[in-house]
C-alpha cells in the first residue's frame, strides 16, 4: 500500500467529488466525522437563510409561511429514507437521550407484565443512564439489566420487556445483526430499541425490513447536521397508538387550541415534546439533501476501501507494531470507524491533532478514526497514517501537555 | 393621546436607541416579541461565527477550544442575573417542556408521602400536559389537580407535593405574586415550580429573594434567542442533591469517562441530559449580552408607558368599542403584553399582519400584543392602533381567507 495505489483508488472513486461540498480547512485531515460531521456549504447557506430571511424578516409568520411547524416531520421523512423506514414513522426532535427515554417508556407500557430492560455493558453510556433514570422513576419493580454483549441473546426471557442496543458500538465499531436480534427478541416477546447514532449515514439500515420496533439516532455525526444537531426517533407504525410520557404541546393533536387536557396527535407527531430548535433543525434539514444523490451501499464500500489503507499499513510497518486493531472495522460486521489500542493513545491523538490530523481518543487506550467516505480520500487516510508514524517514531505523544486529559467528545 | 404626545414620550425614552440593535423589516411593527423575539445584529454575527469558525474551522476541537462544553452553564449564568438567582443555580438546556418534566420529577422525590401536583386551569397547556405525562408514568397514586386560579391557594394541603404555576399568564398577562404564593405553599410543606416563560426579560424576577424552589423558562420570547431557542432551568441550591430522571451523559460527573453507571455531576449540571444544540444555544448566548446594559425595572416601566397609549385610545375611540381589555396589562399585576377580547379577533390579527402589524391571536377570541420595550416606540404602538382602527372600520377582518385558522404560535 503506497501513495501511488491510493491515488489510483481515488481516481476510481465515484464519491470523490462530494468532498467539494464541504468546507473543511485545507491543512486538516478530518477523521472525526463520526463524532461531529463537518460543515457542508449548503448548510452554511441554509443557516444564513433561516436566520436572516425566515427569522429576521418573516418573524413569527415563519411557523406557517416557512413551514417551521412541519419541520420535525419534513426532516424525519428525509431521515426515514436513509434507514429503510416507510413514511410516517420518523420524527426529528430533541436529543438522542431524550428520545430514548420517550420510546423506552412507551415500550414498557406495551409489556406491562414484564419488568426488565436488558442492554449490553458496552452500550453507549447515555443510553444506559437514561434507562437507569427511567427504571428508577418507575419504581422498584423495574430493573435495568446490563450484561456482556455475548450474553444478551441468552438473557432474553419472559421477564424482559425491552432490549436496548446500539447497532454499531462507539468504541469497537462492532455491529449487531439487527434482523437476527429482532427475530430472537420477538420470539421471546421482547421489544427492541435500536440506537442508530453510529450507523445512520455509515451503513445500510433497513428498519422496516428487520421488523424493528423503535429506534433513535443522532444528527451530528454521519449526517453532518452540526454540533448538537437534533436527534430522531423511529416508531414502527404498529406501535404508534402507544403514548410517551414527555407529552409536550407539540405532540398534541391541536396544539394551538390550548386545551387543558393532553390529546396526542395521530402517528409519529405524538413523539414531539416542546418547541423544536428551528435553526439547528434547519441545518440538519439542509445537510440531509446530500443523501438524495448517494446510495449508502456505495458509502459503506468506500469506507471498507479506506480501511484497507490502514489495515495494510498496520500489518507491514514497524512504527505501528504497538497498535492493535480493536473491533472489526468497516465491513459487514462493523461501522465506518476503525479503532486501535495503544498504551499512549491519548498522547498520540493529541499530537496528531496538533499536526492537522483530527481523530479521537476513547478511554482508556483507544485511538478512533472515523472513515467518512463523503469527504475523505484514500490519499487523506494514507497521509494521516504517515503523520501517525511520525508521532510514534518521534515519541511526540510523550509531551507533558498531554499528561492530563481535557474533555474531548 | 395623539401622535405628538407619543413623539414626546419617545424623546424622553432612555431605551429608545436599543431598537437599532435589532434587524426588523422597516415596514413592520412587531407586537409579537413575546412569542418570538426578533433578530439582534449581534446574534446574526454570532451564528455566523459559530457556524463558520467554530464548527467549520475548529471542528470537534471546539468542545474545548471554544468552550462548547460549558455553554449550558455560561448561558445559564447570564440568565441567572436576570432572574435574581445567585451563581450555580441556572442551566440552559432542552425545551421548557422537558425541563419542567425534570424538575417536577425531582420535586416529587422530595415529597415522597404526597401525591398531588397542583396547578391552575389557565396554566400554559404544555405545562399541564407534561405533568399529565409524568403523573401517569408514576402510576395511579399520583394525581394532577387543576383548579381555577382563584382556588389555588385554598387547595394547598398536606397531600400536595408540588404547586406548578406560570408567573405571567400567556393569555391574560396576569401575574402571580411569587413571594406570597411561595410563602403560602411552603407553610403547607408544598414545593413550587414557576414557569417564567412570559416573565423573563419583561418584569423583574427575584427567585432567590422569593425563596423559589424550582423554575423553568423560555429563550425565544423576551430573550430574543431565536426560534425554538433552548430553555432554562433553575434549581435552588438547597434542592440540588435531588436527582432528575432524564439523566443523560451531559449531566454525568465525568461524561467522557464513559462509565457504565450514572453518577450525577455536582450542582446544576446534573439537570443536563443529552448533547446540547450548540448553534441555537450560541444564538441565545449572544442575545443575552444586551441585558448587561439594561435594568429590567426600566424595561417594565417603558412597557407600562407603551400600554398607556393603547389604554387611552381604547377608552376614547368609537372604532374600539367592541374591544374589551382582558387581564391587567403591563403594571404591577401584569406582564409585558396587553390582551383584548373581540368577536372577530382572529380576522383582526390576520388583517393587521397583512398591513405590517404583527400581533397574535389566542383562542377563542383574544388579540394579544406583546409590548417589548427593547425595540418598540410609543409611535410604533400608536401607529399599530391606527392600523387596527382601519381594519375594524373597514371590516377587513371579514375577508373569507380568514375563516379557517392556520397554525399561529
Amino acid at each position: 500500500m503506497n501513495l501511488e495505489t491510493c491515488i489510483k483508488l481515488d481516481r476510481r472513486d465515484e464519491l470523490a467529488d462530494l468532498k467539494n461540498r464541504f468546507i473543511i480547512p485545507e491543512d486538516v485531515i478530518y477523521l472525526d466525522g463520526n463524532s461531529l460531521g463537518p460543515l457542508l456549504a449548503i448548510v452554511k447557506e441554509r443557516v444564513n437563510d433561516t436566520v436572516n430571511r425566515e427569522w429576521g424578516t418573516d418573524l413569527i409568520t415563519s411557523w406557517n409561511k416557512n413551514d417551521w411547524i412541519n419541520l420535525p416531520v419534513t426532516v424525519g421523512e428525509k431521515i426515514a429514507k436513509l434507514i429503510g423506514a416507510a413514511p410516517g414513522q420518523v420524527l426529528c426532535a430533541d436529543s438522542v437521550s431524550v428520545n430514548l427515554f420517550k420510546v423506552l417508556a412507551a415500550a414498557l407500557t406495551l409489556r406491562p407484565e414484564r419488568n426488565v430492560v436488558l442492554s449490553s455493558d458496552d452500550n453507549f453510556p447515555t443510553d444506559l443512564y437514561m434507562a437507569q433514570g427511567l427504571t428508577k422513576l418507575r419504581g422498584n419493580d423495574y430493573e435495568l439489566r446490563v450484561v456482556d454483549p455475548e450474553e444478551v441473546l441468552a438473557q432474553l426471557s419472559d421477564s424482559v420487556a425491552v432490549l436496548m442496543l446500539t447497532e454499531v458500538n462507539f468504541k469497537s465499531g462492532k455491529r449487531w445483526d439487527m434482523k437476527a436480534v429482532n427475530t430472537a427478541a420477538h420470539a421471546a416477546g421482547v421489544l427492541v430499541i435500536w440506537d442508530l447514532s453510529h450507523s445512520i449515514g455509515a451503513v445500510p439500515v433497513e428498519l422496516d425490513h428487520c421488523m424493528t420496533d423503535f429506534a433513535v439516532g443522532c444528527g451530528y455525526k454521519y449526517l453532518n447536521g452540526g454540533p448538537g444537531a437534533p436527534a430522531f426517533v423511529y416508531v414502527a407504525e404498529r406501535h404508534q397508538d402507544v403514548q410517551q410520557p414527555l407529552s409536550g404541546w407539540m405532540g398534541h393533536v391541536r396544539p394551538f387550541d390550548f386545551r387543558q387536557d393532553y390529546e396526542p396527535a395521530d402517528g409519529i407527531r405524538r413523539f414531539s415534546s416542546g418547541t423544536p430548535g428551528i435553526i439547528g433543525m434547519s441545518a440538519l434539514d439542509a445537510a440531509m439533501n446530500i443523501w438524495e444523490e448517494i446510495d449508502v451501499v456505495s458509502v459503506q464500500q468506500k469506507s471498507e476501501s479506506l480501511a484497507t489503507v490502514i489495515r495494510e499499513r498496520l500489518r507491514h510497518e514497524a512504527a505501528f507494531s504497538n497498535l492493535e486493531l480493536f473491533g472489526p472495522g468497516p465491513g459487514p460486521e462493523g461501522g465506518s470507524q476503525i479503532s486501535m489500542r495503544h498504551p499512549n493513545a491519548y498522547g498520540i491523538v493529541q499530537a496528531m491533532i496538533e499536526r492537522g490530523v483530527i481523530g479521537d481518543f476513547r478511554a482508556p487506550n483507544i485511538v478512533r478514526f472515523g472513515l467518512c467516505p463523503l469527504f475523505l480520500s484514500h490519499v487523506d487516510v494514507y497521509n494521516a497514517m504517515n503523520r501517525m508514524a511520525e508521532v510514534i517514531k518521534s515519541k511526540a505523544y510523550e509531551d507533558p501537555r498531554f499528561s492530563s486529559r481535557a474533555f474531548v467528545t
